[in-house]
């Protein structure tokens, strides 16, 4: 976990990391969140908000977790209202992780105040996020987005493909069967880096890792692109530094199986962010303007 | 194309059909359209405004149509500046056909004023169309939620499996292939009512032909739901007047699929309007508290 005070310009201070396992030993995680929040309100009072990233399912009303895996004493307690209870002047918000780095890209990024895209991280899972007409898309329910877990084929994932482990296996698959050249050695441990050096070194192998990549992400981005209409994708995460491998192959996915009203405006950028989009996207939660589609009517 | 008057109950008179064909041939498409439109309005005095649904896909600004592929000479006509300047005092309104059809649900199905839904129509295609928030869902650029196109494996879309002229093609494989009992011969003219009565009768080839629909089905609106974050499904169209045969293996496939917070609360449901909802949802986009998700920020 990483705590920092982001200031209105997106200039962060004060970063700090905690470990999550220590925190649910040590006196149980909500209570060492609410007095870590303390520290940081007490002593800078100049902070007018708290936003918090979540990597779970929140609830529709953004008051909780729902569903966290990795730390499941998170879901289901009111822990807005619990913030709120000790600090009644400060304003909370919650948001799930991979939407705080859209909205992060929105607010700080390189492409700021842009009024559609969708963001998706390619890490250890597959992320995504979508601002559609300047507002954070959640979907009916609240959990909308969740393009990582979407099926490719009969009971697959683009996880099932594209998530670090899966390409890792998939590049170890072909080392295996010495289809294409390489330089990586069979036993050398196989890293986003390692595949991305050898591309940049014409490694037939690493190229065709990337292609593969982008195959599922266009394939998968015809879907959503279906579902949302939308065509302006930002790409994040450790593995889209190889950005310039996959894409080729992902365009070429999403152009052959689109009518040109989709295709003709379509931008693929890498996101601007990096590992800092999700810290500043939940202090965008606490943006005047922040909204998410469909709140204005309650 | 058929043409009525709805009263604000959701009655319906004066209905009226002609043929795109003949409107094409003699004085163009949005001539002849113009000069209905009028005829109903001068005889109707009544009448506060005008929607409309067209088979194809919208601009953003729902003024015109930008792709209907039947009726190409409507493609980017201001269509509904010109009814304007011909009936200044006339409200108009553009949209979808299948997202009129959800539309109609919405104001005069039996599941009136249900919060958050999805229709999936079956038949020569597959239409469908969201409500998120009380409000019609149409995407970023206007044109979402064309499921029937999105991929169920590569290069292959859900209409590829279960619109009606593929669904027909499938029993004539079954049949050819001689693997399920049947009463169905081999020459006979397949549709939906001889697959429906077969399999009423119990009808093995039939019930797996439903099957077989329900599977792709199910298979798609888990990517759906990920996206939409929806668990209220409505089908209509031709083929779901074999409901019961085609949401076990839907159902199934999206509760093996899915975590319970996505299915805990999942209702699959008949739609309720049949051949009308098009007609009434046309008649919705009227109604006052009418709002495209997104649009109240304009």
């Amino acid at each position: 976990m990483k705590f920092g005070i982001v200031s209105p310009e997106g200039e962060i201070s004060q970063t700090i990391r905690y470990g999550t396992e220590e925190w649910v030993k040590n006196g149980g995680f909500v209570k060492n969140l609410i007095k870590e929040v303390g520290v940081f309100l007490d002593t800078h009072p100049e902070i007018k908000g708290v936003g918090l990233g979540f990597p779970g399912l929140l609830s529709a009303d953004r008051k909780e977790v729902v569903m966290l895996a990795n730390i499941p004493s998170v879901n289901n307690v009111p822990i807005v209202q619990h913030l709120k209870s000790e600090y009644p002047k400060i304003v909370f918000k919650i948001e799930n992780d991979a939407k705080c780095a859209t909205l992060g890209e929105y607010y700080f990024g390189e492409n700021r105040g842009m009024d559609n895209y969708m963001l998706i991280t390619l890490g250890t899972g597959v992320g995504s996020g979508a601002m559609i007409n300047k507002r954070l898309f959640i979907g009916a329910k609240g959990n909308g987005m969740e393009i990582g877990h979407m099926l490719m084929d009969d009971g697959k994932t683009l996880e099932d493909y594209i998530k670090l482990s899966n390409i890792c296996k998939y590049a170890q698959k072909l080392i295996d069967e010495k289809k294409f050249t390489t330089t990586i050695k069979r036993d050398e441990e196989i890293t986003p880096k390692v595949l991305h050096d050898a591309a940049c070194a014409g490694d037939q192998l690493a190229i065709e890792v990337f292609n593969y990549v982008g195959h599922y992400l266009g394939m998968n981005v015809v879907s959503v692109m279906r579902v949302i209409d939308l065509d302006k994708i930002l790409l994040g995460g450790g593995i889209s530094g190889a950005f310039e491998f996959i894409v080729p192959s992902m365009r070429a996915y999403i152009e052959k199986s689109l009518p040109p009203y989709y295709t003709d405006e379509l931008v693929i950028k890498k996101a601007s962010l990096s590992n800092d989009a999700g810290l500043l996207g939940a202090a965008g939660l606490i943006m005047e303007d922040y909204h998410v589609l469909g709140d204005v009517l309650d």
